[in-house]
């Protein structure tokens, strides 16, 4: 069996995360049972959810137990299959969590296409950040030609998707992101109308400038003053998809919203989403999304970090909105 | 003509509305134009959202000018018609404001039925709260047999109407209200399967002791810490009608929400409603209310101040909670 190392998680964070919140073991790696898979991962992702899964309060899922395999999606490849439906060299989307080496069920993973687009794409575009932006904006968001979408984190892996939907939807297309390079991207690369960049301060009147006619959809990924602030230009019958609050993970307190009279005077709808929630119609988003990669009509950034042992500061630097583009990891 | 009485906005409130905000005016009653009707007030309700109309802040209507008559919805009898749609003596439902006699259009009235029930109730459960109660529990709410429906001010117009729907649906229902007497009223009279009195100052406790399987949806009329402890208590997929934030009307500073993060954890849909935004289908409403009253299933209970000169210390004591049940002023 070769040499595996895993990250599993040392502590439970209180506010930010720190390093000291992982340790790496080493072990041989396991030998698939019948049914089971063998796989080397390539890729691992990194997404703002892990925050949640490190803590113990109440969420959507299972919190990661001390001293537990720290929880992910990768990509990776076959190189021991006790399953008739995958043969060594295989790509494969497997739920394997961060480390070099993982065995899986066979129905737990999913056949990659590594044909037409990287097969890293299947942790990003084409993945999980994928259908969170294709079903949170056109379900819950609904958005209609001419109406204003903002959307904030704009140049990551969720919002970069969220932004081109809507722009090829005939929206009008608004981000917030971190910085003047992230909002030059948003505008020059990806397309967007405009891009408020938060740190520069003046969130309210950037907002209402890029703004002129107000705010119909929001497509939420940041939350707290970001949140708040788009609350006050929030147009009547607006909707608001609360896919993240990256702004509140690391908080020791929850941020007090103060304008939440705003969905009554102007009978805004905000939902929230998981997108797990839709998981028997990912093959519908994911045709869609794969035939917009596929006709070149869509942007796509990652932002790559080498090696699992740099996996934590990966994940440290996402929750603080260091990362540009889709955050993941190289283990291969 | 006859003598005419009218209650006008003297100032704008800081804070909590006072006495000294109104003014009344005397002058004769005007005379009714061709395809106008002269209308003698019997009844005019009172309703928090006159605290919305009081201010100059943005809000989702045209807020009364210093010195204009104060809005409100009456029920009166017409006493000079020149439209060949109204006779005198004909009951009418009119958007006439806080004075004794008011000139409308034609159009701009509706003929009540004061034959099975009285003709105020056009203005609680038969009328814009019944209507609110209704769009909002059906239409939003979507309550289904089974569910934990939770409504604060329960006793109110609106929320003694939502609670008797919701228990008719087949739903567990709890209300909160201010005091004992009030909640005792609300099972005991209403029928609800338990009331939490919020001024008992343990509203998080109690509502999970009354709600064992968490609360599907909450019927929102108050806001403020009410609403931030029932996002505590919200299961998954629960549905939030932002119908009023009295908690919030009088307030100089808004409340600051510390548990919007129960709508993403949760997939909550929280939304606002106006009930004017229904207005075409108010037929409908009236249709299933109406036989609902008249088959003596809903029990109904009116706060009656006498006099025009008395009905700015009614709204001040409905938007401190100090009425109990519907708030109307008899004017004749």
């Amino acid at each position: 069996m070769p040499a595996n190392k895993q990250v599993v998680l040392a502590s439970r964070p209180t506010g930010a995360v720190t390093r000291e919140n992982f340790r790496i073991v080493e072990a041989p790696a396991a030998s698939p049972g019948e049914g089971e898979v063998l796989v080397r991962n390539e890729w691992l992702s990194l997404d703002p959810y892990m925050r949640g899964r490190m803590s113990d309060a109440k969420s959507y899922a299972a919190h990661v137990e001390i001293g537990g395999l720290m929880v992910g999606q990768t990509v990776g490849e076959v190189v021991e299959s006790r399953h008739p439906g995958y043969r060594n060299g295989d790509k494969v989307l497997a739920p394997l969590g961060w480390q070099l080496y993982g065995v899986a069920k066979g129905k737990e993973l999913a056949l990659v296409d590594a044909s037409r687009v990287p097969a890293s794409y299947y942790l990003g575009i084409l993945g999980m950040p994928g259908m969170t932006a294709w079903f949170g904006l056109f379900e819950i968001g609904q958005p209609k030609a001419g109406e204003t979408v903002v959307v904030s984190a704009a140049s990551g892996a969720v919002g970069s998707v969220v932004g081109q939907l809507a722009k090829q939807q005939g929206c009008r297309v608004v981000g917030i992101a971190g910085g003047r390079a992230k909002c030059d991207y948003v505008v020059n690369e990806l397309g967007f109308d405009g891009c408020v960049d938060y740190k520069a301060g003046r969130v309210l009147d950037d907002l209402r400038a890029a703004c002129p006619n107000g705010i119909d959809v929001d497509f939420e990924n940041v939350g707290g003053e970001i949140l708040d602030t788009v609350l006050r230009v929030m147009n009547q019958n607006g909707r608001i998809i609360v896919c993240g609050l990256i702004a509140e993970y690391n908080a020791t307190q929850p941020y007090g919203y103060r304008n939440l009279r705003s969905i009554l005077v102007n009978r805004i709808r905000m939902q929230g989403m998981i997108v797990f929630d839709w998981h028997k119609r990912y093959g519908e988003a994911l045709a869609d999304l794969g035939s917009r990669v596929a006709a070149g009509k869509m942007r796509y950034r990652e932002s790559v970090v080498e090696g699992l042992e740099n996996a934590p500061q990966g994940l440290i630097d996402l929750l603080a909105g260091r990362n540009f583009g889709k955050q993941l990891v190289k283990l291969a």
